[in-house]
């Protein structure tokens, strides 16, 4: 590795203060790093042995310790933040840090906020967000627990009438919370159900931690990743709450039992607060990937097997394989790709609750970015799965052993492809909101796109004879391999397949009959999004939209050895894409089959020209040993000591001959 | 689900004879079916809840319990495949009666199967097969593990002189297993290597399974999946066995220390056991996904979350949604594309084996058989596992829990990707024996296919004229979903795909920049052969490869309802492939960009027409609930019941408050 570090065009320290915003930022991470390298605690390859409650004790035990250096290092929010991002496992307390304490801050009145926050963010209370039932986890209308307003006692009743009421998935539900948001359809004295409403519910005793009359929880089981927290379920049998517990920001219930708006509900939060989570999402799907590259990438330099012209004498790194070199290195690009996608959507998110927007553009800007962010989550959940199994296997056998770090990576990951919104539930929804069709519509109708954002411009209506005229005129490898070609490529491609579909649901195709066909133009839109985040990133200038008269000086901010390989792995993302859905594009008529050969060639180039700073990519993730828990990810390449010395450690090595031998 | 039972345009249990082969076999499998039945040990549930170790135990004792089993019934070899099949976890012994007996029956002389293999039968001797190391896995010549010929007293002496020549990863070396098959480099007494070889090590004493003196073995710790299993690790200093342990049916070691060759070694068996080998991994993944898609097909017909029209007020089962088709009856069509595929390998093996076979034709066949059982165990497994994750995603947030089943299933199943030659090594191998590369150069040069199998007959020369007429005219969906019109389109596309790879080589490019179409156009060959095999076994008579002329009689042995269900389910597959590589098809200009649009408005049309089927042609696949293991695919659809028994029974449900509480 030494070696291979040697070799690099860039310094990777460079690019890890690109990353992280700051070379501030970069010193702050390793101050709490150097701490937390001090914990044996923290070391994942012990909880690799552990069954569930094994790795759930364990989880409280980190918590506690948390707790305690928190307090010794009187660390701020900011650093807890980092706290958690460097210790990359699930441990019960998030879910109190994150959706409990988001929901509060939503939907809780001022007053309720000053009473529940300031006990929630100091773990004096520790909370969890239960919505989900065994029965209904998508379909939130659906849900059946009741909360009844008793007005004689101006008490609330919860119930779980049924069993597909029981709740069941809450993370940290089971054992670990004493008070919970739970979600219940509200009904009134009179019977009428009002919808579904949030309640403050306390569950266990803040003295012993029993569970509190009428209220029972339990873990609900073994997972394929994140086990260290306990998701759990809730029955409710008549358990009584005051009327105050109700989370009233938005609508009051009164002491008569009526149920009040309190004011015209400002849709531009949610959508903000929606945004918000989108842009975590995206960001964390960088990371998954740049945790898992970085594995997948060493690992690949110290792994030698057969020589490059597959002899079987002399051996190579498999990096030096170009099969390997495709399978490891789009990753590489992938996580650098969401990176800056994360970052434009960051970036939207401020122009949205920056005071200076005018309520129009405020209100064209929220529908779309809602629908971009919808599109961008079931996308990049689901690239990065597939990404992150692939490098798995690109392990060899050491990939299918947990010391490899890459089976807790992967089935920790694979959750964000189900929760805030299923994949596929969400891309109807991108489809259904039908944002995508309708402003494709009023773009193709209106002919102008005043009102619209860059991002929506490809869906400008174009003429016949434009289009028959609009051929992409690359006959070289390197001609494509430019973003003013690859971009309109994926303008064309995504306002195509939308196009197609509204002339579907034109001629009365009924929209349940469209699904397969949402999810392609919900893939295409939110494709061509990256991309375009990626490019702009490195040429801020460029109105790429329109492509040919693009501005491209590259962006000021980044060292220009940087600049150069950051602009490869652009190219390889775009076209490794490009050629993933080759048939997309064909369709679109913009390339033609020629192009597809051309396209290949392109990546062939790329992964050649990437490889000699592969490793300087994956250490600029700056990411230590302690959080990639990998026997073969490690910084200094002692992958084989590092996987004996984890085996040996084994509790089934304990004794020669094993208990369970007849 | 009973409703949907009724439902059903034929009789699942038709369907079953089938697959089985015949009613008796059926009759057979329940027969052995109904005693595994009865043991509770055998419930798969109970091992959610343990750790590596504690699978580990429970999986010895299954063995035993097996081994008594067996004893009482007096079951047959044949009836052991079976129960294995029904129990369809990873046990140890597995590795004792399939490689292990395999190598001895390939490699040892009838005077060593004699001694050793009514030993390994009975399982007086458990024996694993100890070939990959710490540092090599793929690239067997690269092992460093030496046997040391020692004149002076006619011993070999075994060591493993580095860290990386460690054996690691053999199934049931770690703690079960008392001899082993030790593959190591044979050093001759005058220092010279004569190559890798296979050895026979007694590891632990048969009294008292202690190990034995030099011998140092141990479990490589938890994995992905197949944690029943003790894959280990080996090390050896200076351990000594006689000259005779050498398994020598091919090369005899003399006591004067000379290797000789027994005799021309026979290619044809060589090729044979491997085509074995691969027909059973084509086979295993219709099982695997035989048993993931009843689990999802099933829990989406329990599961009810909105309406069609994404009411949240009526709900349907999720089945309804046709995005949800989309994603679970793909994978049913791949189940039974692959048994066929299977099926087909099968009948080669039989008449590679017959003896009628003249030399010469012999000779091409294996070559052609081995390329592309090589192509298809690649392509196959990496279909399989992406369809696994696919169907285990369609669970929503259930899918995530392993009381679904899904997480065991697809952890023990993604070891075929790597495992029996990694897929990315194999794709290179398939392409590097160069067998596709070179049968196209051949028969494009001789332009007659005489001495070529019907598999390979797409390779044959088209004139430029011939090409440019050669259109699909598919006006119509329906049109496309002729096994004529989509057959010559996997020709065309695999045909392209190779030529423009073969124009590539013979332009000098080097092999190792080719890996990468490489594995294109094995995925073509492989995908071609699964699509034509499924046809075939539709229709015998035809000779689809000159499809215009193609008798399409139906199989005689099919019921007509039986049949119609089984030719949407081959439509479904090859339209569904064809337009997940429509890229690689529109290349090939067969089929031009307007059949995109074409081919899935027939999905769509295929997935309305399977729906009503969907339980009945998972329940065709016969598998009992034990087997499946699974909260959400039970054959009564008691979901729920069944997910909150088994959650409550977990260890951390055993108190109120967990001690890890402070
Ligand atoms: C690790 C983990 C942690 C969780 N943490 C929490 C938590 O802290 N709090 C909480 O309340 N919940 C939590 N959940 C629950 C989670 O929010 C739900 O599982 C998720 O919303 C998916 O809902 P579901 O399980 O009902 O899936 P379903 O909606 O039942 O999905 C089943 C299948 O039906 C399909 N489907 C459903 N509706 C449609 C439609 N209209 N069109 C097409 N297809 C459709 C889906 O795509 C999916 O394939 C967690 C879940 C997991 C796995
Ligand atoms: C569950 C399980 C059970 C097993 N059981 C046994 C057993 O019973 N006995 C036994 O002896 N072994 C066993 N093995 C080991 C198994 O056979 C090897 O892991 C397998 O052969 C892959 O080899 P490897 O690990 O060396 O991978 P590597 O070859 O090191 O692969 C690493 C990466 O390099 C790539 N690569 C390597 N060479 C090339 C090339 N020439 N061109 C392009 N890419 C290349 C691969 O594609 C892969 O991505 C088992 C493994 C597993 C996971």
């Amino acid at each position: 590795l030494a070696r291979e570090r040697s070799l690099a065009s860039f310094t990777p320290r460079h690019l890890t203060h690109l990353l992280d915003g700051s070379a501030e930022h970069t010193e702050r991470v390793e101050a709490v790093r150097r701490i937390l390298d001090r914990e044996p605690l923290l070391d994942k390859s012990a909880s690799y042995h552990l069954d569930h409650e094994g790795q759930y004790l364990r989880a409280l035990k980190v918590m506690e310790r948390v707790r305690a250096l928190r307090e010794e290092h009187r660390w701020s929010a900011g650093d807890m933040n980092i706290v958690w991002q460097e210790i990359y496992e699930g441990v019960p307390s998030l879910l109190n840090d994150d959706l409990f304490l988001k929901t509060l801050r939503d939907q809780a009145t001022d007053e309720q906020q000053k009473n529940w926050i300031p006990l929630a963010k100091n773990w004096a209370i520790l909370g969890c967000y239960a919505q989900t039932e065994m029965g209904h986890g998508s379909n939130v209308r659906g849900i059946e627990t009741t909360a009844t307003y008793l007005p004689a006692t101006d008490e609330l009743e919860l119930n779980t009438p049924s069993l597909s009421s029981i709740k069941w998935w809450p993370g940290a539900l089971g054992k670990t919370a004493n008070v919970a948001i739970v979600f219940a359809q509200l009904v009134l004295a009179d019977g009428t159900r009002a919808g579904v409403f949030p309640f403050m519910l306390q569950l266990r005793s803040f003295v012993d931690h029993t569970l509190l009359p009428g209220v029972e929880t339990g873990d609900i089981g073994p997972k394929i990743g994140f086990n260290g927290v306990d998701n759990g379920y809730l029955a409710l049998r008549s358990v009584r709450i005051p009327r105050a517990n109700m989370l009233q920001r938005h609508n009051e219930l009164t002491r008569s039992g009526e149920l009040r708006r309190r004011s015209q509900m400002d849709q531009r939060l949610v959508y903000v607060t929606l945004l918000y989570a989108r842009v975590n999402i995206v960001a964390g799907a960088s990371t998954a990937l740049a945790q898992g590259s970085t594995i997948a990438v060493r690992y690949s330099i110290v792994r030698r097997q057969f020589g490059q012209d597959g002899s079987t004498t002399t051996e190579s790194p498999v990096l030096d394989h170009q099969s390997q070199q495709h399978r490891v290195l789009t990753p590489v690009s992938e996580a650098y790709a969401f990176h800056f996608t994360g970052q434009r959507m960051l970036q939207l998110y401020h122009r949205l609750v920056s005071a200076g927007l005018a309520a129009d553009e405020a209100k064209s800007l929220l529908a779309e970015s809602h629908a971009t962010a919808s599109a961008l989550k079931a996308y990049v959940t689901d690239v990065t799965s597939g990404s992150l199994e692939q490098m798995r296997r690109a392990c060899g056998g050491h990939g299918y052993s947990r010391f490899s770090g890459m089976p807790d990576l992967l089935g920790m990951y694979v959750q964000n492809n189900t929760v805030e919104g299923e994949n596929h539930v969400m891309a109807q929804q991108a489809g259904k909101s039908r944002v995508l069709i309708k402003r494709y519509q009023q773009l193709q109708s209106s002919g102008h796109g005043a009102e619209t954002t860059t991002d929506y411009r490809y869906m400008l209506p174009v003429t016949t004879e434009q289009l028959e005229a609009d051929r992409c005129t690359a006959m070289r490898a390197d001609e494509i391999r430019d973003p003013r070609v690859y971009l309109h490529a994926f303008e064309r491609r995504a306002a195509h397949h939308i196009g197609m579909l509204h002339r579907r649901l034109s001629q009365g195709a009924p929209f349940a009959e469209c699904h397969v066909d949402v999810e392609r133009i919900v893939r295409a839109h939110a494709e061509l999004y990256a991309v375009y985040s990626f490019v702009e990133a490195l040429y801020p200038h460029a109105n790429t939209w329109t492509s040919a008269s693009a501005d491209m000086t590259p962006a000021a901010n980044i060292a220009p050895p940087v600049h150069s390989v950051l602009r490869r792995l652009c190219d390889l993302f775009a076209l490794s894409r490009l050629v993933a859905n080759l048939g997309d594009h064909l369709e679109a008529s913009y390339l033609q089959s020629t192009h597809g050969p051309l396209a290949r060639a392109a990546v062939r180039r790329l992964l050649q020209e990437l490889r000699p700073d592969a490793v300087a990519l994956v250490d600029a993730f700056n990411i230590p040993d302690r959080r990639l828990g990998s026997a073969l990810g490690r910084w200094d390449g002692r992958v084989y000591e590092a996987m004996a010395a984890m085996a040996q450690a084994g509790p089934l090595n304990r004794t020669d001959v094993t208990t369970g031998y007849q």
